[in-house]
């Protein structure tokens, strides 16, 4: 079968003729529809310092993705022939403290599908079938493909009450752009999107976004402090990574309001924690991974009754083929979530 | 001033010219800009076993309303002239364990504005400071008027999670039909309406339910079973007071769902609580009030961003000396919220 | 081995000579070292209706116990031989809406060990490995076999908030008796345990009690309002079963407080919901089986930690061989948990 | 009456005859029974950066107390003579949004007694009634006195789930012991002690600290490691201040814990937010003040019903003359509550 292989310890990737590959009795065989493309794979295709010390080339790399299944384990009693799914990408232990108590996307021992373990961007993927997530019959490849950022849209926004709140989402990639549309829905009565690229705040307005902030032309604490009576906002769902944004969501936010970290920063933040945290007496939640499968509910749910259009978010549509134009519309910016398809 | 008098201990109540309440230094004046009745206020009108063992006539009832700040004692810091105001209706003690702890929406000691003291279906009303909600300058007087029946509403949905669930609103009412607006806003991801009045269906429809059953045409557990899967739904909101219909909210509700009951039963009910309480794990919750004043921000958001639109609600207009052609309507049942211009 | 086997359909078990279990490679199989008897097993000895329709003899009961993994199928990962471990007796099937979202305590396929499949009143039991429970080595065989009805005890008590505040248990038997200790573990100011039974009642003051009632002696509304000061409490648990003592219950909670109910009454109950739940704005939880595995986890804790001591629960000791008299003395009521070895 | 007077912007203060204060009619005068020095005092005494840019002297200082009810204004309804009354420090607006939605402890227009007004170090104060909080009669002065800094403990411990758990406590002075104190009423399993002054973690094992660790002597992340099966504590209260002990705080957190940080760092610190907080999924709460007054219910119920006992901390006990000598000791650190008697 055609596959993306990250074939060097080095930039790129190459299409690759590979082995289908086989399952064992707890597995299940996916003919991928549509897969997406995932800021991680961009770290591992421009093969950064974080990809030099995880992945392990040559391999197939990719994660997000809706297929069908056609072949399955003698163990296997969730999914059945022909049923449209898509997967978690942690694979989890199932025994540690996190895991027994309802925190498996915390797991300590967590392997990540495309990452530690061999990806969807194939033809087929085989999966543990525990991993799997079916999707109504109705549902389009493409939109079913980015349930897995979905995913993290929706547990970053949805990690504290919304309703009837200002929430203000920092940084506009493909995930923070899913924000905006979850926000809306649920309630929200404000969104304010930043970030410093006038593609995607345009993106944003099109989610739903009731004010868009570009944080180089606008003083962002002025313009928030403007949008909101003085207040500042009830929630920041932070989703730059950067230290200077990350200080001005903690800044934006009201005494009592809510800051969700879904960003990675490269390197220790210096906060002010007296200030910003303990006198405004917020609440910081740091966020990973989708809850399984709570998370999974959702996003299915808020897609399947239309609470949330993502189409607007799907910009680029390509063949498995032309996945090096995909990667390079992401490393640029101008783009919300690029598809493939195999 | 012209006021509607509950004048004696029977059915009805009459226009009368009354003197303009005094304030005291922890008062203010309101000219009445917008009123509104609400079930309780029709009660008080047909003169039931309640009334008769509640209320004293003769006396001005009412207590929805909207209006303009026109006098304040000397201690009334928290409202200015002119502002637009309306009115929790609940005077509470300030002092019981409840009103200590956050929960003043159920102190012992409450009385009812417009039920235990004068009300507001008058020129002008006179209030405790402390009751009172800004509302934004924009906001409609027969909008803002509404906002107190919508409080029920909020703090009955928002008693537990909605978001990407399905919801059931028995009981089609004014404010079960605000239910259904505030369900689809908090991204319920299916919002049915049950109810025996097709007018009222037709109602829950524009305020954007995804089902409604007519209870009296088909048989409501089976209709909600088709329509969830089997699964049953995720949240009950009960709005009717019939034990028939409540005990088929408990029926239809899925383990671990929720059930929160904001109608007023005139007799016990029956209830199966070994297999649609305890076995279920579910959560029931009684709802009374609006949460001072959580629930007023709520709602002034909700409504101020559009997130919920009550238009559809409002479908009588009546100057107050109309009164009766109102309370009449409210009576047949072929009405959503009747509002009365001083 | 030996066995307490229901042999037939009418009162009464016998000790019989059956064959050791054979596992599967998802099982486990253990050596019972202690076995306990619930009041589930007590409805099976005695033959009741609900017996009548639900099992199937001849057949081994029995499902609270602890032992040793003595032989483990090939995929079994999760415990090692030697290990002490006790189970969770839901077998739950993974796949439904309420497993896939941290529920699986209120899967709809639920089957029970003991009652819908072998139990564990015999030398060995066979089980699936995802059901055991790891036990602390230094934890006693009898302590470790009663938790899984702790595991109710600590659902019970801990579905709502308890420290700083004023809870009754309504109903001593030995899960309210646990009960008692918990809540007392859990920081509450005063714990009021309630029954009809002086035996039990005592129990209770051992377990921490800070009251005791015998509601055939005292008014039972009456005594606890001069407990709290008029207040009433702020949590109630229901594990009486009886309608009186459950309404009781409803009638005895405070504004905003919460009635946890662990007990099947066997017919409905009819509430004063107007009056007991919405006005007075509390909340109601059905509680069954335990949080897989967060409940499993708190009671390893607290026994562990010594935060409560079972001791005095466990009043009677007694070999396999003897268990008849374990059943008479359970009927009869006068005692508390019931432990025998094999 | 005697005051201790901070006369003047610099070092020390004064014993002074002042007049008794005068109340209007929202008021209430206290004949003062007993009086606690806090950080904050001794902040005030030494005359540090933060005095100097906040208050004026000359003045009387002091916020935590217990007296009796002398005197009170004509509208005033909450107390009456010869109760005996504590108070909350926080005068609040009454108006803001924090205000009207249950988080009056984080209002921005905070004024603090004994800091923006004149305080308790005196044989009288005069204080708004919304302040008072009325105490048990049996409950002695010196415990209602330290009740205020208690309810910071209360309110850090208690801002998430405690029971069954792995708590450390980092800083064990006064507010750090009552930590250890109400962790174990609160049914942790497990509460780690941590400090550099021997003398504390002697106070904090009498409080019931399952372990201690001086952190000069020993590694703290490898000797919590070891006390918890390399899983690392489940909840961390910040009570140092120290950037180090801080970062080990979020260090030494498992996955899906709570941070709760009380302390008042004087510069930013700088947070591995990557590791400690995003990939962890852990919740960082900022506490500040008491819930006004659910936490002060919580502080009043513990102490009463003897679920904490706070005498082991209460050290030292001086005449209001003797001022001085608590100062030192409390600017020294060997000691645990210092209570003055006017």
């Amino acid at each position: 079968m055609k596959a993306v292989v990250k074939h060097h310890r080095g930039y790129g990737a190459q299409i690759q003729t590979v082995e289908i590959p086989q399952i064992n009795e707890d597995e299940v065989l996916i003919k991928v529809k549509a897969t997406s493309i995932c800021g991680t794979d961009v770290h591992i295709y421009k093969w950064d310092e974080w990809s030099e010390s995880r992945v392990n080339p040559p391999y197939v790399f990719g994660h997000e993705f809706s297929g069908e299944v056609v072949e399955k384990g003698s163990k296997v009693k969730n999914v059945d022939y022909g049923d449209s799914v898509s997967a978690e990408t942690h694979i989890v232990c199932g025994k540690c403290s996190q895991c027994l108590t309802g925190k498996a996307h915390i797991c300590k021992y967590t392997k990540i599908i495309g990452v530690d373990t061999r990806g969807c961007f194939a033809e087929y993927v085989a999966l543990p079938a525990a991993n799997l997530w079916k999707n109504p019959k109705e549902m389009l490849y493409d939109v079913a493909a980015i349930q897995e950022p979905m995913g993290n849209a929706v547990h970053t926004v949805l990690s504290g009450d919304v309703i009837g709140k200002t929430v203000a989402i920092i940084g506009c990639g493909p995930i923070g752009l899913m924000a905006v549309g979850v926000a809306k829905a649920a309630g929200a009565a404000q969104v304010i999107a930043l970030d410093i690229n006038n593609y995607r705040l345009n993106l944003a307005k099109q989610m739903g976004a009731t004010s868009v902030i570009n944080s180089k032309n606008e003083e962002p604490l002025q313009a928030v402090k403007q949008l909101t009576n003085g207040d500042g906002v009830d929630v920041v769902c932070e989703m730059s990574g950067h230290p200077i944004a990350m200080n001005q969501g903690f800044r934006m936010v009201t005494n009592g309001g809510r800051v969700s970290i879904l960003s990675l920063p490269v390197r220790p933040v210096e906060l002010d924690v007296t200030n910003d945290i303990v006198f405004k007496g917020i609440t910081v939640k740091g966020i990973t991974g989708r809850k399984m499968f709570e998370t999974w509910q959702q996003v299915s749910a808020l897609l399947h009754s239309g609470q949330v259009n993502v189409k607007p978010i799907i910009t680029h549509h390509f063949s498995l083929e032309e996945f090096e134009k995909g990667f390079e519309l992401m490393i640029e910016g101008n783009c919300g979530k690029v598809v493939l398809y195999p």
